[in-house]
Formats: C-alpha cells, structure tokens, sequence
C-alpha cells in the first residue's frame, strides 16, 4: 500500500490540485478511483468519510482529510516543500487559495460542468457563470502581471490550487492567449519535472459518451 | 485613529465576518465606509489597495490584508482568541472556512444579491443558485447535529466566517426553522457577548430604495 491514498477522479480539477502536488513531490500515492458520475461520493458510505460529500479526501497515516486546500496545506508541511517560509508568505497562500475557492476554481468548474455535463442548461445560468469566472481569471491575469508565481518567488500551493482546471482550456471554452499572465505561468507549471495533465494522473477518463458541446 | 479600520459596508456578509470578531473581542476598531453600490471597489484606486477588488479590507499596524478568511486567521493571532490551539484544530478551522467561502457563503450570498438587489434576474439563475445554497445549507446542518460549534468544543474564526449571512434570513429567504441546527447555532453566536447584528456594526444601511423583492 502506497503512502498516501487519493480518492479522486480524472474529471476532477479539485482532486487534480494535490495530485499534482504529489506527482510534482515524486511521492509514494495511489489514487482511488471514486465513481463521481455514478454517485458514488453522494452515498451514506462517502458522506461517512467527508459530511461534505466532496471529492479530493486524502488518507494517510491514519488521517482523512477533505477540501484540496486542507490538503494541500497537509502535504506541503509532511512532504516539506512548496508551503510557506513565514508568516506573511504563509497568509498570502491561504489569501489566492481563499480566492481560488471562492472565486477561480469555484467559476470555472461550474462553468465547465455545465458547459461539458449537464444537457439543455439555461443559457442564462451558462452567461452568468462566464461572466463571473472572466472576472476571476482577469484579476489573477492583472496579478501574474510582472510575477512568475502567485504567492512567492517559487511556485508555492497557491499556484498548484489555482491551476486545478486552467489545463483544459477547450471544455472551459477559453483561449488561454487572452490572459497571457495565465498563459506564461501555467506553461511553467507545466515545466516543473513529474508534472502530467490531469488526464494522465487520475483514474477515469474518457467518461462514457463524453463531449464537449459547447454553450448555447 | 483606532487600532484597527476595516473597509466595509452594512449589507457585506463578508465584512460582518471580520466586524463580528473585532466587535466579540472587544477591539479598538473602525469601520471606514466603502460605497460599495457606487461602485467604489471597483476604482483603479481601490485595486491599488486590493487587486481582488474586495471588501472587506484590514489595515492594521502598517499591514493591509484582504480576504475575509485571511483577516480571521489575523486576528485570531493578533488579539489571542478564537483562533485554533494545536494543528488538526488549524486545519479543522480551515476546512470549513474554505467550506464556507467555496460553497455555503458564496451560494447564500449570491442568491440573496440576486433577490435583493439585482432587478429582473432570470428564475433559473436564482433557482441555480438557491439549489446550490440549499444543498450547503444541509452540510452544516447536518455537521451542526450534536456540536455547538463548528470547529471545536469552542467558538471559533470557522463560526464567525459561516455566520457572515445568516442573520439574514428574510433577505435570503429562508426558514433557519428547516435547519435547527443552524438556528440554535446562530442563535449561540447571538448570545456572545458583544455580539451585534450586521445592520448594526457596519454603516450603510438602509441603503436608498432597498428592499426585498423576493424570488420569481
């Protein structure tokens, strides 16, 4: 058995947050496939591990965790590497982890649900989506202006948190050359060693019958 | 000049997060009025100060911080209470902090915005939206069966960033009575000493021509 136990799936950027930080650590992990689409994190079972019902939870050393921030925090302090070096830097991460919570990720997500899961969605619930994650992603674009990382002067889990959907441009319905800040530093992530699309790092992917359809 | 001056404004849930807690503390506080529906955090002024162009906003001791989670966390070390007191707590905290700005203050929030102060939004938006909120509100409710607070066997910062817009319900349009756990529970943090509702802590309200429309 691995080290650390990621309940996950390929679809989702949430659980692809510390994936990624354990792909990017050369960590001993496994993932653990959990059936999103079927329902499986809505059963009495999963609400038992996490009341939240949501998917990442992690497990190791006899810990569970849920909510990718949680564990990211987590890993950067049992694996010792890009967490926070004091106490400003330490409240910066937990400032664009808030704001990739409340906003980026948050947006973004819905939009690409939407966009990609759910058949016949109200045009008007899609554009007020679009607009709110187009908001979001101009103000991490204005705050990349003239900076390589979004928390430090090294990539930090702030940048790995943010990132969670930003490699699936097509399913968001966004050309990255728009927000070119965006554009430069999800290609550094993608330049640090042991990084892998979301796609080749978790269990799960192609759903059946998966497209992407676009917005009406 | 006070200790501290919080940029905010009355109908600012997440600005009665940071007030509740100077106000429960005792601190030498200020609130600086932001014309939030003049659009005054949308100023290239007040971007300089907050690239997120968000209130509420902390200035304190040459410090300036933003995101209502990253303003808790301060105070908490700054003023010696409510905060955690060993490491699972920490995370504890921060679990349902981030909980509570992805999901249960970001849907309750929205949806109240979109009845109250946005005319004409299409039902399916608010109907999105209200589904959403009502499946977080159900999370805490759930969580809240048999605790007192949320993060430990005290009140803590986690409890005062998920109380940001409760006090609110016919805004909201809800019946905390459908979720008891979350009425003994808001009904706990009332009773904390210095405890004060929003509309009496920030300033701004009555805004001009407010009032509750309600859903379509």
């Amino acid at each position: 058995m691995a080290d650390y136990t990621l309940h996950c799936f390929a679809q989702s950027g949430n659980s692809y947050k510390p994936a990624l930080m354990l792909a990017l650590c050369g960590a001993d992990w496994e993932p653990r496939f959990v059936e999103f689409f079927k329902g499986a994190s809505r059963t009495p079972e999963y609400r038992a591990l996490n009341v939240m019902g949501e998917v990442p939870l992690l497990e190791h050393a006899g810990h569970k965790l849920s909510q990718s921030g949680v564990i990211l925090d987590y890993l950067a302090e049992a694996l010792g590497t890009y967490g926070p070096s004091n106490d400003i830097e330490r409240r910066e991460i937990l400032r664009w982890t808030l704001f990739d919570n409340h906003k980026f990720t948050s947006y973004t997500a819905t939009l690409r649900y939407l966009r990609c899961y759910v058949p016949n969605t109200d045009p008007a619930v899609t554009a007020m989506f679009r607009t709110r994650a187009e908001a979001a992603w101009k103000v991490l674009d204005d705050h990349l202006t003239g900076r390589e990382w979004v928390a430090a002067r090294r990539p930090t889990i702030a940048d790995f948190s943010l990132a969670g959907y930003v490699y699936w441009p097509d399913e968001i319905g966004v050309d990255w050359k728009d927000y070119p800040h965006i554009r430069d530093w999800a290609a550094r992530i993608a330049a640090l060693p042991g990084w892998k699309h979301p796609y080749d790092l978790m269990p799960g992917h192609p759903l059946a019958g998966w497209n992407i359809p676009g917005e009406k």
